[in-house]
């Protein structure tokens, strides 16, 4: 959830469940970004979309995710000869497409590719820059309500009538940091994503292996937790939640070793877990 | 199962969980019959199949269904890349289809139209007549084992050499009853549904609604319980298993109680159970 607007990323069988077991409405749901065709990260997609039809949703879902998806899709709705009640604004993500694919008055959420054995695409929601926080006392008493509007933009302001200009800076402290939260579900290591996530506040990033798979993640184009902490850390992010574990590891102690070797602040990110990302 | 043979009868979200909460194995599955395309019958076949494939399945899945749902299937599987690794061999049903659609040595599988909102097939899985039974302590001594199997067929054996009839019944039982078992999904009130299910041991009939729902049931193409009795009562089946209870019944006592009062053998089907047709 950001700004009170939530986002569904992936969406495996049973997500519905989930949503359920974790007290999660799916009405609420706003966008719901689709990564690659791989069932475990969107055969609960029809089933979704199926149930708000027959909730009745109203208001407009946008879907993001690679073109066969809305065939997919539609060969199922025509199936059952359903017409959704409500819009479904579908937006396609190309192969190795990047860039902004959608724009919030706060936020923004951007695609960019990943490295699969099929065209897969990483995520960043992240806040746009946040006003600057006025120092109430410092103000003049007669200075008009646009011109702290303009210095929390971090302009300063010229009065014409006084000849006097206001420094923002004098006024105001600087803003809070813009938030982000980095998704790369399955890929292999692969440096070129470094520079799309740059300093996010929380990343996502898939860990299928341990060190000694390493070869075997290569050729299955999934990455060992170290080689998540490695992009971690040469992206400067705050945070590393590792996932997407292969069955073989009973015990994931291993995997979460393994990457705090490399990068200190990782975690295992675990079913049902809410994870605040705070200033 | 019949004939140690593993048969699946429609196949919604999250399938594969309650199949491995009930410890079946999704492996021994030989057939899945697909009645309709509404989504709570089928939504689950895709992850099925996928996990049977990433399994390593060798042996050949007998498939039934809508024609369509072939292209569903095969445009998802594109979209992951996935050739299957075990043979899946489709079946298509088309609309108004009734007969024989799967022969074995001692069963066979039929379906026939059911009168839902969308095509929508019953399906009736029923063993063959089955051998007499052969009374040992009356065989003459001489008799050709070729012979025996002729009377357990219900033939005569004529021999030459003493010129001889062997009447079949002196020599044998009747066979077991032959079992069956009629599976109704979604339907409205039908009565040309019962000559396909005549004499049924078991039939599952759809019972969405209660008695004073009849005209929302029938607007719906679906039932009321008590219109799901008379047509057990009218096909004069052994039991009747209730089920797809509309879910504004918190307690389903009211459906199994006007069932009951049409016809006698009625029961509600639960998630998880078992039950078994005997002789």
């Amino acid at each position: 959830m950001i700004q009170e607007q939530y986002i569904l990323i992936d969406c495996g069988e049973c997500t519905q469940l989930l949503l359920k077991r974790n007290h999660i409405k799916p009405g609420k749901i706003r966008h719901i970004l689709i990564s690659h065709l791989h069932g475990d990260h969107y055969f609960g997609l029809i089933g979704l979309l199926s149930s708000l039809h027959l909730y009745g949703r109203k208001s407009k879902l946008n879907l993001y995710g690679p073109p066969e998806l809305l065939n997919i899709i539609n060969s199922q709705l025509k199936a059952s000869a359903t017409k959704l009640i409500f819009e479904l604004n579908f937006v396609p993500l190309d192969p190795g497409m990047h860039g902004t694919i959608f724009e919030h008055d706060n936020f923004t959420i951007q695609t960019f590719p990943l490295n699969h054995s099929i065209t897969c695409h990483g995520f960043l929601i992240k806040e746009k820059p946040k006003q600057r926080k006025i120092i109430k006392d410092q103000l003049p008493e007669n200075i008009r309500l646009q011109d702290i509007v303009t210095m929390k933009n971090g302009q300063n302001v010229y009065d014409e009538n006084d000849n006097i200009i206001y420094h923002h800076k004098d006024y105001t402290l600087p803003p809070k940091r813009s938030l982000s939260y980095a998704y790369c579900s399955d890929t292999a290591y692969d440096p070129g994503i470094v520079k799309y996530i740059k300093s996010a506040d929380l990343l996502y990033h898939e860990s299928t292996f341990a060190t000694d798979m390493a070869k075997r993640a290569a050729l299955t184009y999934h990455s060992t937790s170290e080689e998540a902490a490695r992009i971690a850390k040469d992206a400067g992010v705050g945070k590393l939640l590792l996932g997407h574990y292969s069955t073989r590891y009973k015990d994931l102690s291993i995997l979460l070793e393994q990457a705090r070797s490399v990068f200190k602040e990782s975690y295992l990110s675990q079913e049902g877990e809410t994870v605040e990302i705070n200033d």
